[in-house]
């Protein structure tokens, strides 16, 4: 936090519990409405904070509204009256609204909804039937729509009579009478262009589009790539029925991005967060994958079992470092892989210019660490233990065929997974570390004992 | 890739393979310039792309030109005439000519500053100067840049005469005659304002700025969580010396992302595209970690070598087991602090905050995870290996301490990494795992050899 923030948090606290509320206004309308939020969510107690919230700024309140959490919010819902909640939902962009009602319960929702005007109810509705990870989902249907034959200065006229309840008046949309999507217009083009002239002109008709079913994460990676604003988002038709913009392309992107960072470390996703987490909620996200991967160990328990009066304690004291190396070595290129494919560096028919690249890149850095392993098992840990050469070149050149394969695995598995429409971050490093360490140790074993 | 895009790219083969260069011309105005030059990049080879290059219509010649690869753009500087590449470099903004500019050698570099203007040369230098992390290297000096006693239609020809070359025009920023910055203003507000209107009553004059030497990717989440377009630089002085625009803010984003989750994995950061990305290149950015966490496993090498005689090969079963689950657990801690940190969830000062909910967490996660170990140990590893309850009560007991002890390691190296001003992401599960499995494996040892 900016000390500049942190001084505007004492002078509201200050002037709140003081009752100095002309102050706290002044203040208020200089801060930023999610600093504000912050502030209340912070600060404040649920009684205190429905006493601030009802001391904001008009023109403030349904911004600062859709900042708090959804705990907060579902609270003071229940504490307005029909006239406050009003005043704060038909102030809200229809976006925000929806986000705001997939999280209250039943009966919140009702209320809500009962008080926004017939037209806003059905156009809610309609996007709350979006499925959750679907550009519907995330698109709002406040923009701007321009008519072929409208003059330049026709548009602007319409901008500034419709404008104030658009989430954006910087991408305009050109439609038929249908609604047809036919042309995309921003505001810079209509401010160069002659205002005598006909938007049919000054248009953009090779428009780029998403459909309202594309996945939110696709439609978020088309925005950051074209350096958009705006996403027009059309149905089956053609017919233009909302937009995404770019703040929630943003959001987008850093929640999936949490998503795959969250799954490679073997922990379900969660959305709330860190500090507002239960420790319920944490320990439903952990513990599935620490029991599975905990269960799986069964294997590497029976291999060394198996092995047990064949291999001595001198080759058993390499067993953690070859497994760890393994994994490491698998887990460095799945994860490049996973990344790669997020972001659209590569795709399925890539497969096998990865696997070439993996392969030579896994032959190079096999042939490092194997070597590597071998002067240390000779100089240092020959100091402690009775290693002697034979052994170093064994325990090495399983490490190097053992760094190889999770290479290799490590990059096919994330791309079979997409092939079969899972999320490649599932197979990140802890699974893929239980298939390598399985196999990593039956190479170890079989080839220990075999030699030496 | 969408079947549209697929279509458009065949056309474009085609055309220019058959030299129907009208055909060509238009395919390429209707195409989005990120587009064409994912075209160049895939299916021409350099003479190719410098043809192809010469053919593009002007207006669309720069933009093409900043989203092809640098060694591309290398090879057709160096093929330009001082003309085309003086049109090339003035059509771009100045923050891409920048970008540009850091990938190219020095003979390249000079020859680009040549061909500029004397006043873009100096921005340029300028904008050159500021360290690779910082707001400044991101920033753009081509902002809208208005005066108080301007009026709205006085801006209005302003943006109108000067936005062309401007990176937004949607945001305006109000300086003084010293170029302080005293205001914003957006263009939505312009337009909704009355045109006799004088800017200082249209603006807001608290406006959120960011300092030249902000680290970058703070600047990018400022961007995001206040929801704006472009985000004022400011220098030491408070004069305006550039902005960041969002485009621009959501690549620093995922570069970080990229960058976290490489680190996360023990990979050290590339930049590079991955397939762009050379096999040495991809073998300097991997076996750094890999040497230092094959060489560090050295510990518990020592650790079960001195243990050699006393540990019954029964109890060796189950230290893979041990390490990978306490390994596990710490992981999953570090890596959502890590990411609580990137996103700024949390700060610092929530060390006891976030230490008391992985303490409790912890606990519950290591209580499900040892019952269910000494379950499998007592009615599954009893099936292949001589298990007896105190074994299985040891190994299980082990197992929860170490679960507990490697949580709260994973939630607070982060959080110190992040107090000493280092990435908290070097500090992820690979390093972690380390310390994790000695300090496991020394526990067990001793604890079971005490007791058994």
């Amino acid at each position: 936090m900016t000390e500049e923030l942190q001084q505007t948090y004492e002078k509201l606290a200050y002037f709140f519990e003081n009752r100095k509320f002309a102050d706290l206004r002044i203040t208020l309308l200089d801060t930023e409405p999610y600093d504000i939020a912050i502030f209340m969510e912070e600060n404040l107690d649920d009684k205190e904070r429905l006493v601030f919230f009802r001391l904001l700024p008009k023109e403030l309140a349904s911004d600062v509204f859709v900042e708090i959490e959804s705990d907060s919010q579902e609270y003071l819902i229940k504490a307005f009256t029909d006239k406050e909640l009003k005043a704060v939902v038909d102030d809200m962009f229809l976006d925000d609204t929806v986000d705001v009602i997939e999280e209250m319960p039943a009966s919140v929702v009702k209320r809500i909804l009962k008080t926004c005007d017939p037209e806003d109810r059905k156009q809610i509705n309609h996007l709350l039937s979006y499925p959750d990870d679907s550009a519907g989902s995330i698109m709002t249907t406040e923009f701007v729509a321009l008519r072929e034959k409208m003059t330049v200065s026709e548009a602007f006229n319409k901008i500034r009579k419709t404008g104030v309840d658009k989430e954006t008046v910087y991408t305009c949309y050109v439609t038929d009478t249908k609604k047809h999507l036919i042309g995309v217009v921003t505001v810079k083009d209509l401010l160069l262009a002659d205002p005598e002239d006909v938007v049919a002109n000054v248009m953009d008709s090779n428009v780029v589009t998403v459909e309202t079913l594309d996945d939110k994460e696709y439609v978020a990676m088309q925005l950051s790539k074209y350096d958009f604003l705006a996403l027009p988002v059309i149905d089956k038709e053609g017919c233009l029925v909302g937009i995404v913009t770019v703040d929630d392309a943003v959001d987008v992107l850093q929640e999936e991005a949490t998503e795959d960072i969250q799954m490679m470390a073997a922990v379900l996703p969660t959305e709330e967060p860190y500090l507002k987490t239960s420790v319920f909620s944490i320990w439903k996200a952990r513990v599935p994958w620490l029991l599975i991967l905990m269960a799986s160990a069964t294997f590497t328990s029976m291999i060394l079992a198996g092995y047990e009066a064949k291999l001595s304690t001198v080759l058993y004291a390499f067993v953690p470092m070859l497994m760890g190396t393994a994994g490491n070595a698998g887990g460095q290129a799945s994860v490049t892989v996973i990344r790669a494919l997020a972001v659209g560096d590569v795709e399925f028919k890539d497969v096998f210019r990865i696997l070439w690249k993996e392969l030579r890149a896994s032959l190079l850095l096999a042939l490092t660490v194997a070597v590597g392993c071998f002067l240390k098992m000779m100089f240092i840990d020959s100091l402690y233990n009775e290693i002697t050469w034979q052994i170093s070149l064994v325990v090495s050149g399983v490490l190097f065929i053992t760094m190889v394969m999770a290479k290799l695995i490590g990059a096919i598995l994330p791309l079979l997974a997409k092939k079969v429409r899972l999320d490649p971050a599932v197979v990140a490093s802890p699974f893929i570390t239980t298939i390598i360490d399985a196999l990593s140790l039956i190479i170890y074993c079989s080839i220990a004992i075999s030699i030496l």
